[in-house]
């Protein structure tokens, strides 16, 4: 199997950097190759901007998904942007890894979905109709593959429990995992998650490489989490709100997307 | 009052663009003093590095948490950031302006957090104890202060209600209000939305533009989300746990930290 891991840490003596090669070398280990983009290591340009679409003359306006389904299909977007399409068509998995800072994703890492999600590839794709509301949410050009997040926290788990005050790691991670991974079309694994990662000591960091071992060693056969399909019959299409009767008691929520029934969604 | 608008769109003729010389015109008009930040026109740096951090070696291993309150103590962190900090001390309100990409903030507003959240400064302050856990989430540097998001989205407002496939726009929004202004101490208030903002025309516009001028003001006396303190009693500490009881039938998710019974936030 193809992994690429998607890479955002400054420091490649951190406990995240640490954490990736132990998932490198478990990966290839086990036969897989693997890919690494170390976005910090490749200068990584954050920000989507004018300079990100060379077809507009200096005084076009700016429509970013406009300017960037035209230069998507004319295959004129950056080199440094059709290097990530190319390792992301490459790869069967695709695993995001970095520490949760301000509850998401650092600034450098979120640049890289703004900029490598192009209109037409990871969006605007497929039928707009009744029956359809095109490739997304289960459907698009990344299906068939699967994504996981590894993340690092300096908080405590309780704090991201069900009832903590941070609130619940699978709804702080769900705008990234439903709408950044499933979106474009992957299953999506549960996330690996590390707490209190300041505090990790040796003893500690051995226990944390063992249960990413683990975690790398099922990488093929975990679940993923059970997203309903967009155009599954789940939801009202145009307006797409869930049919009444679906999600049990819940009447609102992240959770509300996910198929409980099911309990796993189909392996990939 | 002193307002600052920290602004994260690429494009001076876009219609987030208009909308924030509708707000900056609006408050002026009410008497207020508005500074605007505007990210791409000052090219933020986006990426937390350890150009950030100038006390460091370069053989120094970057600890970011660590680094930052080091340079933030020493006065030593670079300008760009002082810069942010003395407009946020200067401002009684602030709002972040920007559109709706992948769920979350574009990269450039991400880096401003990142970057401008020194540690003694946004996070890491006051006393740990039996009794508190730091001055955050209802306390801190920005207390008494209020803040506020103006978010364009391109889908839906179907697709972000209660039950649409994106999510609750609160639940979305949740990491950012309750995970980067209120953990620092401001009162958030409700965030003003616009919905298919790619297909709105001119009549579309003024009526955006009407709410938007009642929503300026009203800025001082709009009620701030009743977000529970953590250091009010609600919560166990440390395990930073909603205490049993309270959250009414909801067992877990985002919602729990709002405080219905009070159904509006102090006043500030």
């Amino acid at each position: 199997m193809n992994v690429l891991i998607v890479f955002a840490h400054p420091e490649p003596r951190s406990l995240n950097a640490s954490l990736r090669d132990v998932a490198v070398s478990e990966l290839e280990r086990l036969g897989h190759t693997v890919q690494v983009s170390d976005l910090y290591q490749q200068k990584w340009i954050s920000e989507v901007s004018k300079a990100d679409f060379p077809h507009l003359a200096a005084d076009d306006r700016l429509r970013v998904a406009d300017a960037s389904g035209v230069a998507f299909e004319a295959g004129s977007l950056t080199d440094d942007v059709k290097n990530e399409h190319e390792k992301l068509l490459w790869a069967d998995t695709v695993i995001l890894q970095f520490p949760l800072w301000w509850y998401s994703m650092p600034a450098i890492l979120k640049g890289w979905v703004d900029r490598v999600y192009a209109y037409g590839f990871a969006y605007g794709v497929g039928e707009h109709s009744a029956r359809r509301w095109g490739d997304r949410f289960g459907e698009g050009v990344f299906a068939g593959k699967r994504a996981m997040l590894i993340v690092t926290a300096g908080g405590w788990e309780s704090h991201y429990s069900a009832r903590g005050i941070n609130g619940p790691i699978d709804d702080l991670l769900f705008p990234i995992n439903h709408g950044i991974l499933y979106y474009p079309g992957f299953s999506v694994l549960p996330p690996f998650v590390a707490y209190r990662v300041d505090k990790v000591d040796e003893e500690g960091f051995a226990s944390l490489a063992a249960a990413l071992r683990v975690r790398m060693q099922q990488i093929e056969v975990t679940p993923p989490i059970a997203y309903r399909q967009q155009n599954g019959g789940d939801y009202l299409i145009p307006g797409m709100e869930l049919r009444p009767g679906l999600g049990g008691e819940r009447a609102s929520g992240f959770a509300l997307h996910v198929d409980d029934e099911t309990k796993c969604g189909p392996l990939r």
